[in-house]
């Protein structure tokens, strides 16, 4: 049997404890550019990527692999993720 | 009356045309993480901010704004985002 492929869209982003000081720079220009009803900007990674495995769960455990292993760093960031199962 | 909070969640991707050196570098990694199942990873940013507005139409077009101006480069990115009510 052939794998099946998905796609996976995960965000990573700084936790909410942290401060963020690229948010907080671009809510300031923000005021600068006659946007002042935008606030509360937070920034971070948006990674999508093809996973190979026979279900969404198994495509879902190599991802949250991935995530813990690579992609975010727990210290300081969360994530969250979404599969798709890809169309041949 | 008073104006009403959306929640914006946006992605900002390079260009498909485009190459992406830092996914690429991570496509990479993941084979020395025992991963060879992920492929085609591309990394761009995701930010979440609030907006006041009248209604969703008017946070949609605020959001929109701020990418144009600031948030995306049209040359190397495109964007995608949601606009959701934020709870009182």
């Amino acid at each position: 049997m052939t794998n099946m492929k998905f796609r996976a869209e995960i965000t990573v982003m700084p936790l909410k404890a942290l401060l963020d000081p690229q948010g907080k720079a671009i809510t300031g220009s923000m005021k600068n550019l006659d946007l002042p009803q935008i606030s509360n900007v937070r920034v971070g990674k948006h990674i999508s990527l093809l996973v190979e495995a026979d279900n969404k769960n198994q495509a879902a455990e190599t991802i949250e692999t991935a995530c813990k292993k690579l992609l975010a760093n727990p210290i300081m960031e969360y994530y969250e993720f979404s599969v798709f199962e890809e169309e041949a």
